[in-house]
Parts: structure tokens; C-alpha cells; sequence
């Protein structure tokens, strides 16, 4: 039977290639030939890059260089940062509003931040495919989150994982980010929006919600207000309309806004989508789109200076370190002032 | 009428008091007189001292060392983390396990670690009186959380804190992490024991969990197990229970139990710090308890190294940082290769 032939060659074809892929990842790759490959826009190697720039190796610095250098962004494209407690919803909500991009034509990538699963990724019940539907399309690339050691690993190698997926021709970024903590800090400083994420409900989730948390917001999110969680979604959104009257205003000069938003339903998506393209067109004209992404590389240095002093002189410790160490353990000196001591020796050989 | 008049005398006393204590803790401590009142148990010397060690000023780093020189920890305590969701009731079951302590003899010390609240402190709603009742006691020191600037400072200002609450007397250190992110691997490393609070429920809350966070967890509590919240803290229970089964055993050699607590009713106190006693006793007897603190001082270390390594050469930030921050700032050169020169460029004069 031809078809069934022909199929089984199709098969024996894709395996070859399958195998070929794993070979050029683990051996083949130069950062020419990568960054070549990203900027054609190829999903493989575009996810190869950004397993690149997660390395936090100092022998790996020149080839992440290169590759960055060889990989620039285009500039052109539209970051928005995600976060809220786990059980907003933010991946069912980043689903929707990416698969509603692809379909005006965007192409959309996906990068989650998440220091917190450092032994092993992701969660441990639960964790069911992830934006099946989105991941599946041609213009979309979904990445999981990252397991590096640091924080200051996953906020390089996301900053730089921005850079590359625009490299690629991505012009939607969104970057989601797991509740509470340091990384919404951290992601507030590499995209243009930031989305804060609620449910609605009793008073203890809105607790939880720190308040620099919704100083960083551009917008707010009320999610899942769909059936009969509509009132007490209705009831966070004014209690939070309140609570940003005693706010500073954010530096875009634009006041926060909130939206209800069901991702079943589809109900508050088309208005948020427009309510981010007034900001960028307003941002644009009043220039802090501009200042806002000076800003931002200003802060990317200075995170890669702190992230690389570490690397370049914790990876290698010396004997001095060593020695130290023994003092330490037998409790014959502090922590705090051998880990002076040490900071304070000459550094490098 | 003599009683409103010694009212009012002892009313103006109180004020000089508290006038000459705001005088001591702007000018007057060194380390040497900060050291003695810590250590003669002092609370405002105490605070004073915590405030202290939250600097990353690199000027202020002699004075700490000094310090925590002098006001060494008797090391007889007992460290316990405390780690949940928002919402999961956290303060609600330190105040409840604190008081019960109190009540015992102990004194207890609490402490927050929330590397979110950067620009302001605090939750933004409901942030009422946190452990009103316990901070009154006076055998109990509650410290609020700490406005660092960065995770690192945190972290260093939290394991210094402990160790001067340790040297004011304080033999039950109680720390209190915010739900999900890095600050938990770091508060892990800083405790003799780590506790797991969960709110018994829908899938959502459950989803949230990061395997890492439950590998690092030596119990876990499902909170709030009272009235119709039983069937549902139940089924968390269980459902925690079965996973349990699929992760390694903790480094301890002790499985990790679950509790079903309310802190409304007391349910589960009881057991809980019977419990917790049982595993200092098996740890005690097991070395495990030593070998634990032993590889803390040694990651305590580490950690100081690192913060100290970025506080001494991003603080003063030199004219040759602020030439390559202006390529940076025009688009001429990227974050990534200007912060990698400047980490290559030879340190300090």
C-alpha cells in the first residue's frame, strides 16, 4: 500500500530529522549558526538560544555575548509582564490573549518566570499541559519556566529571552510570572505593562496582594468573572478602584485601570486588548514609551553586572575560600566576617 | 488630685524616656553599647540592632561585624519557617503557636521575610494590627517585615536578625515567609525546621504548590481546618499525602507528617508542637540537627559573600561604569557585553 509506504517513510524522515535537531543542540550549534538560525526564525533553535543564555556558567559568557550581539531585537515589539496569586488564572488568561493575537495576525511568545521551583520544575499536582492550544499554533512559541539556580539567572536569562524571541520575529511578548515575590520586581523592569492579576472574592486574597505589588500595575485584571462569581469580582474591583486613590500616580502618568475578564467566556478581553493599544499609542506620543525602555536597559546592566560579579567569583572558589570554610564549620570564625574576609582579598589570580 | 498628678508625672517621664531612647538609637549606640543591651535583652535595642544589619551600606559593614562580634547566639534555640499561599493564615498561626510558647515559658521572637514589599511596606488592604496580641507580651518580640531593597539584603538581615534575637535571649525564633518565591529556598536555609501551611480546597490553591517548596517542607499544615472547611481540608490532606509518596525522602531521614490545624478553635496545636519536639529529640539523637546547622553556617556564608561581593562594588559605582552606562543609555553598546566589561575591568583601586 503506497500511502501506508509512503507514511512509514514520512515517519523514518521525521525521526532522522529528530535526531539530527538533538544532535545540532548538543554539539553543533556555534552562536554564528544559532543566532542564523533564531533570526530565520526557527522554534528549535530559538529554544536551544534561550537554554544558552539560562547557563550561568562563566566559561559560557563569550558564547551568550556573541549570540546576543549576532541576535539583536528588532525594537519593534510589545512586552507585557503577567503576574498574580496562583489560582488567577494567569495561564488560562495569556492563553486567551495570545491565541486571540495569532489571530489578528501577531506572533506571539510566551516566557514564564518562576525562582521558585528550584530543585525540580514545575508544579507538583496539576500541572496539566500548559496553553495546549496556544503552543500548538505556527506563530506562537510557549517556553516553560525556567529552572535556574537564581533569581538573578531567570531575570537574565528572561531579559535575554526577550531579546532573542524578538530577534526572532516575535512582536507580542508576555511574560507571566508566579504570585509573590521578588520576580514580579524584577519582570516589572524588562516589559511595557504590567498586569496584576485578582480573583474575586473574600477579603483574604486581596490580603495577600501587596501593595508595591499594585504600585507596579498598569492595569488590573479581575479574572474569571464569569456566572456566579460576577458580584463578589464586582465587589475586588471597587475595593481596589479605592485603594488606587491613595496611590501615587505610575510614572506613565496614566492612571490604573481595572477590568473584569472572564477567559471562559471571552467577556472583557476585547476591551483590555484596546485599552493596551491606547497606552502604547498615548506612551508613544507622550515619550515614555521611549524613556521607559532606556530606563529599562540601564536596569538590565546593572542586574547583568550583579548577576556576573557572582558568577565570575563564586564559581571558582579558591583555597582561600577553602580555608576559610574549615573555620567556619568548626565554628571558629563567623560567616559574616569570613565572608568579609574573603570579599576583600585580592580578586582573581 | 494627687493620682491625675503622679498620672501625668509618670506620663512626662515616659515621654523623656522615649525621647532619650529616639536620641540613643540615632546617635548614641556603638556596636559596643548596641552589643551589651542586646544581649542584656533590651527590645528596642533589639529592633535597633535588626535595623542595623539591614543596611547594605558597605560603610556600615565594620559596625556589623563588630556587632554581631559581640552579641554572639547561644545557638540553644529552636528556628522554625513558616511558609504559605497568601491568604493560607500564616500570621494568624504564629500568633496562636507563639502565644501557646509564651504561655510555656518560652520566649519567642518572630520574624518576616517579604522581599515584595520594596517600595512600601505592608499589604496595601486589611494589613490590620499583625499579632496584636503576642507583640504585647512581654516575652515576645514581633519584628515586621523588612523594606530591603533586594532579596539579598533580606536574606542577610534575617539570618542576622536571628542570631541577634538569639543573643537577647529568645529560645523560639519563629520566621514567617511569603507564600511563593526564592525567599523561601533562602528562609529553608536559616531553620531548623520548615512548615508548609495549606488551605484545605479547590485544586486551584493546590495547583499553586511548587514541588520544591514541598520537598523543603518538614511538616505541613492544612489550615484553617474548622467548621464546613473540614470535608475540604480533608481532601487536601489526603491529596498532599499521596504525593508525598512520590517525592525523595527529606535529607532529615523524617517523613514529612500533615496536620490538620485551626488556630480559630486550637485543634491541632497541641499535636503539632508535640510533634515538632519529637523531631528535635530524633534529630538531637541523630546528628542531623548538627549536620543541619554545620551546612547553614557554611551557606551562610556563601550568601554573605555574595551580598557582600555586590553591596562593595556596585555602591560606589565608578566614572568608568557611567561611560559605559551612556553607550548603554544611546543604544550603542548592549546591557549584557558593557556589564561584562565592566566586571572585567580591574576592581577597586
Amino acid at each position: 500500500m503506497p500511502s501506508n509506504a509512503s507514511s512509514k517513510h514520512r515517519a523514518r524522515k521525521r525521526a532522522r530529522e529528530a535526531a539530527r535537531s538533538l544532535i545540532q543542540s548538543a554539539h553543533a550549534w556555534t552562536p554564528e549558526s544559532l543566532a542564523h538560525a533564531v533570526c530565520e526564525g526557527q522554534r528549535e533553535a530559538l529554544a536551544q538560544a534561550i537554554t544558552w543564555v539560562e547557563s550561568a556558567h562563566p566559561d559560557h559568557q563569550d558564547r551568550i555575548e556573541s549570540l546576543l550581539h549576532l541576535a539583536p531585537s528588532q525594537g519593534r515589539s510589545l512586552r507585557i509582564g503577567f503576574t498574580g496569586i496562583p489560582g488567577a488564572g494567569k495561564s488560562t488568561l495569556i492563553e486567551r490573549f495570545g491565541l486571540d493575537a495569532v489571530n489578528r495576525g501577531a506572533r506571539v511568545a510566551v516566557l514564564a518566570v518562576d525562582p521558585s521551583s528550584r530543585r525540580t520544575q514545575g508544579a507538583l499536582l496539576g500541572d496539566k499541559t500548559r496553553m495546549h492550544e496556544l503552543s500548538k499554533h505556527p506563530n506562537a512559541f510557549v517556553r516553560p519556566s525556567a529552572a535556574s539556580s537564581t533569581l538573578g539567572g531567570v531575570a537574565r536569562s528572561t531579559s535575554e529571552a526577550i531579546q532573542l524571541c524578538e530577534a526572532a520575529g516575535y512582536d507580542l511578548i508576555l511574560v507571566e510570572t508566579v504570585g509573590v515575590g521578588q520576580s514580579e520586581v524584577t519582570v516589572r523592569s524588562m516589559v511595557d505593562m504590567f498586569v496584576l492579576m485578582l480573583i474575586g472574592g473574600a477579603g483574604d486574597d486581596v490580603q495577600g496582594i501587596k501593595r508595591g505589588v499594585v504600585e507596579m500595575a498598569d492595569l488590573i485584571v479581575v479574572h474569571k468573572a464569569e456566572s456566579d462569581r460576577m458580584a463578589s469580582c464586582r465587589t475586588t474591583a471597587s475595593a481596589y478602584r479605592q485603594a488606587l486613590h491613595v496611590l501615587p500616580q505610575p510614572p506613565s502618568g496614566s492612571d490604573t485601570e481595572i477590568f473584569m475578564v472572564s477567559s471562559m467566556t471571552g467577556e472583557g478581553h476585547p476591551e483590555l486588548w484596546q485599552h493596551i493599544e491606547a497606552l502604547r499609542q498615548t506612551w508613544t506620543e507622550s515619550g515614555w514609551w521611549q524613556t521607559q525602555r532606556q530606563q529599562q536597559r540601564l536596569e538590565a546592566m546593572d542586574r547583568h553586572a550583579r548577576q556576573l560579579l557572582i558568577e565570575s567569583h563564586m564559581h571558582h572558589k579558591s583555597e582561600d575560600w577553602q580555608k576559610l570554610e574549615a573555620e567556619v564549620q568548626r565554628g571558629h570564625a563567623s560567616p559574616f566576617a569570613s565572608a568579609r574576609q574573603w570579599v576583600h582579598l585580592p580578586l582573581r589570580p
